[in-house]
């Protein structure tokens, strides 16, 4: 029997479910410092992108390219960072973070810089919201 | 008339030029600590991965296909790390870095973290070699 996706751990406890799209669940980063969301595709074992068929990884884009769109109409960012590292969690996942010229670890990469500074549950909740409604989902 | 792609001097001067592929030109950069690609599509005033036409986009993602499955094929990493930053290039360039868990930044990103050692210039060309050949270019 195939064994069942099943999110890394370390994602669960650091995220906010935000949805399952059709081909990846969509985390929020539980880090209130900047719009940081993360496409996990729901495949076993896959810890590069192209380790996906063609099909899931044409998927995969699809997916990046509606939240990258909703993200930066919705958080007007002055750019936008995409990454797949995988060094701490090898489950595939896909970071997007909005980034603007004023945040805190600006021009560098997040990771790594400053202690995450969870969301209050009413702020996160209303971030999940207002991205669902641009999503259109 | 419609400007011309001209590359980013920051990439240029950091940079070997590989290969232009059909969509992106293919760098390598000088840093002899990590085998670490980049990917410029040669597209005018274009920052985020969503700005590209789709069939760009369907062609940028073939191409980092095949360089990642080729890197990996040639330097057997233990990871790819993939990731669109540009917060201090705006123009758009995908890195391609290939990982080992005993590599100076390991298990964090490569970026900012230690000052770049440049090839040997024999060293260079015997890579980009290498790499050619791996890609059939």
């Amino acid at each position: 029997m195939a064994a069942e996706f099943q999110l890394d751990p370390r994602l669960d406890s650091d995220c906010y479910r935000v949805a399952e799209l059709p081909l990846c669940t969509l985390l929020m980063m539980n880090d209130a410092q900047y719009p940081w969301f993360i496409l996990v595709p729901r495949r076993v074992d896959v810890t590069e992108i192209y380790q996906l068929s063609e099909v899931d990884e044409a998927q995969l884009w699809r997916e990046s390219r509606q939240l990258s769109e909703a993200l930066m109409r919705l958080f007007d960012g002055d750019k936008l960072n995409l990454a797949a590292l995988g060094n701490m969690v090898p489950q595939l996942h896909l970071h997007h973070i909005v980034r603007y010229t004023n945040d805190l670890a600006w021009p560098g990469p997040i990771w790594g810089k400053h202690q995450a500074q969870p969301y209050e549950e009413e702020q996160a909740q209303q971030r999940i919201q207002l991205l669902s409604a641009q999503l259109g989902i």
